[in-house]
C-alpha cells in the first residue's frame, strides 16, 4: 500500500509531515509518497534517517496556504502539492491520500480529481468523537452546510461502511442526531430523513440527542454539515475550557498543585482517550479513492495515525463497499455528471 | 415581586420545589405562589419552617408529567398546575412563572396563555452557557427547530435584551453561529441572517464557530432551535463524559484517589463555574411576561436561582424592552394573530 502525503499541508509543515511520514514507514507496513517542492522535502527528509524505508518525494512546486478560498486554489494551481498527490490516486500510482493542510482545499481538490462514487450526490466529512465506551463516528462534519434527506441516507451507508470495514464494528448501530429521541421530533430535514433511514437494511437506532453522542448510544452519527461542524468544534472548545479551568483552580493553591502532580497518570491516560490525534484525521466519503484530512493541528504522531488510518481505509477498498440500494429510493441512479463545488469547510 | 411557581414540575416535585421555593422566600426579596393540588402541596410546605414567609399554595388539581405531548397536555387540562400557574401572570397577580417540569408543556402553555410580544413570530428558549470568561446566552436551544433568518434577528433581539438587562452585560456582543468565521460561511439561514445582523443597531461580532463559545467570545449567540438544541445537550454529555472518564481513570491507582482527594476543592471551584443550578434556568423570550424553564433535575438550589432570575427578569420589564426596529426590516408590524404551536423540546 502507497499513501500520498501532502508534505506541505499542516501548521508546522514540511517538519510534522515528513516526520509523520518517516515514522509510519518504518512502524508500518506501508510506503508514503511525500508530495511537495522536491528541494524542501528532500532536505527535510535528509535530517531523518529514512534509509531503506519506502519513501519518496513527489515533485509538486505549488502550495496551497491554510487560508486560501479552496475552489479558487485548487483550479488555480494544478501544480499544487495537494492536486499533484491526488493525481497519484486517480492515476492509481498511490491508493490513498493525506493531507493536513486546508481542509476545504483537500476536500475540493480530491472532489474535482477523483470525481463522486456511483450513487453518492454529496461526499461527507466524517471524524471520529470519543465516547464513554470507545469512540463514534459523525458525518457529515463540515462537507455540505446544507443537506436533503437523501444525503442524510447516503451519509448513513458510507459512515456505516467506514465503521464497519475500517473501525472494526461488526455490525454498527446508526443513530440519527436531532432534538430529542421521538420519531416527531426534529428539523425538517431530519423528519424527512427519520423515514429512509428505518426502512433501509441499516442496524438504525432513530433519533439521537447530542447527550447521547458521548455517552456511546450509537456507533455512527447522521446529520447536516452545518450541526456537525458546529458540534465538533464545540467539543473542541469544551476540552480547551475543561483544561484551561483545572489549570485555573488547580493552581489557586500548593495543595491543588501536589493533587495535580499525584494525578498525572490518570490526566495522561485521560487525554490520550480524548485525543484526536491517536485517531488520525476526517475520511472524506463519497469521493473515488481514498482521502484523510487530518487536523492542520496535527503532530508527527497525527500523520502517522492518519496514514495508518489511510491504509485500512485503501485496503478496505470502501467506494466499491458502499450500497445504496433502498427500497423507497433510486440510490444508484443518482448521476454523477458535474462538479457540483463542495460547500467547505475550515 | 411575586413568583408562580409550578410545585409539581421536576423529577423531584414537589419536596424540591416546595425547598426551593421556601429558601427563596427567605434568602430574597420575593413572594412565591405555590401552585399544585392543595392537600399535596400544603403537606409539603408544612415539612418546612415557612411561617412568616411570603409562600401561598393556590390549588391547581390537575398535573402535566414528563414525557406527555406537550400541546395535548396543555390543551386539555386547564387546571393543570402550569396553566393554573400562567393565568396568575396573566392576571398579574404573579409577576412571573418558573417550572421545572416538562419544558414543551411549559413553553406551550405560556405561549396559550400570554401571547407573544409585539414584533415576535417565535418566541424562543435561550440559556446560559459556562465560559472562559463568565458564561454567555445562547438562544434559540429548542423552541424552534425550523427558523427564517428574522427570527435569529428577534432571538438576537431579545438575548441582547435579557443579557444587558437581567445578566448585566453593559453592551452585550452578539455571535452569529456558524461552520466558520468568514461572513461568506454557513448554512443558507445563516447566510440569510447575517446581513440583518450587521445592518441592526446590535454590537454584532459577525460568525463564531463552536469553539469560540466556550472561549467567551461573545456574550450571547444566536442559532436555531435545533442546532441550538443539539450543542447545548451535546455540552451536557461531555460533561458527563469528563466525570466518568476521571472517576474511572483515577481509581485505578492509590496515588490518583489521594491526588484526587487533594484536588477536591479546586474540582468543587470548577464544578460551581459549569454548574447549571447557579444559573438558574432558561428564560422564554418573546411571550408576554416572565417565564422561567428549570431542569428537570432542578435541586432546590436550582430552584431558588430560577426564582431569583425570574425576579430580576420581572424587575427589568423585558417584554416592553425589545426593541424590534431595523432599517430594512418591518420589525413591528409582524402580526401575532395566531397560536402557532411551538415545535417543542424534551
Amino acid at each position: 500500500v502507497r499513501i500520498a502525503l501532502d508534505a506541505m499541508g499542516g501548521d508546522n509543515a514540511p517538519s510534522d509531515p515528513v516526520a509523520g511520514a518517516v515514522q509510519a514507514a518504518r512502524e508500518l507496513d506501508l510506503a508514503v509518497a511525500l508530495v511537495g517542492p522536491r528541494d524542501i522535502v528532500a532536505t527535510e527528509l535528509a535530517r531523518h534517517r529514512a534509509n531503506g524505508l519506502s519513501i519518496d518525494v513527489i515533485d509538486a512546486p505549488d502550495v496551497i496556504a491554510m487560508g486560501e478560498h479552496p475552489v479558487q486554489a485548487v483550479r488555480s494551481r494544478p501544480n499544487a502539492s495537494m492536486n499533484v498527490a491526488i493525481r497519484l490516486v486517480r492515476d492509481g500510482s498511490a491508493d490513498g491520500f493525506v493531507s493536513a493542510g486546508n481542509t476545504g482545499a483537500a476536500m475540493v481538490a480530491a472532489l474535482f480529481g477523483l470525481g463522486r462514487v456511483k450513487g453518492v450526490e454529496r461526499p461527507a466529512l466524517a471524524t471520529i468523537f470519543p465516547t464513554l465506551k470507545g469512540h463514534c463516528l459523525i458525518l457529515d462534519v463540515g462537507a455540505n452546510a446544507d443537506c436533503r434527506a437523501e444525503h442524510l441516507f447516503q451519509f448513513a451507508i458510507m459512515g456505516e461502511s467506514y465503521a464497519r470495514l475500517v473501525l472494526g464494528h461488526p455490525r454498527p448501530v446508526v443513530g440519527l442526531l436531532s432534538n430529542g429521541e421521538e420519531e416527531s421530533k426534529g428539523n425538517k430535514l431530519v423528519q424527512d430523513a427519520h423515514p429512509l433511514l428505518r426502512q433501509s437494511s441499516l442496524n438504525f437506532a432513530g433519533n439521537v440527542e447530542g447527550k447521547d453522542i458521548p455517552r456511546g448510544l450509537v456507533d455512527v452519527v447522521v446529520c447536516d454539515g452545518f450541526v456537525g461542524n458546529v458540534l465538533v468544534k464545540l467539543a473542541e472548545g469544551i476540552g480547551e475550557l475543561t483544561f484551561s479551568l483545572m489549570r485555573e483552580e488547580i493552581g489557586r493553591s500548593p495543595v491543588g498543585v501536589i493533587g495535580a502532580l499525584l494525578l498525572r497518570p490518570a490526566l495522561r491516560r485521560i487525554r490520550r482517550r480524548v485525543d484526536y490525534q491517536e485517531y488520525g484525521g476526517a475520511p472524506l466519503l463519497g469521493v473515488r479513492g481514498t482521502v484523510i484530512v487530518a487536523h492542520g493541528r496535527s503532530g508527527p504522531r497525527a500523520i502517522r495515525s492518519a496514514l495508518r488510518v489511510a491504509r485500512q481505509a485503501a485496503l478496505a477498498k470502501l467506494p466499491e463497499a458502499f450500497d445504496f440500494r433502498h427500497p423507497s429510493l433510486d440510490g444508484l441512479g443518482s448521476p454523477a455528471p458535474t462538479e457540483a463545488p463542495l460547500e467547505t469547510a475550515t
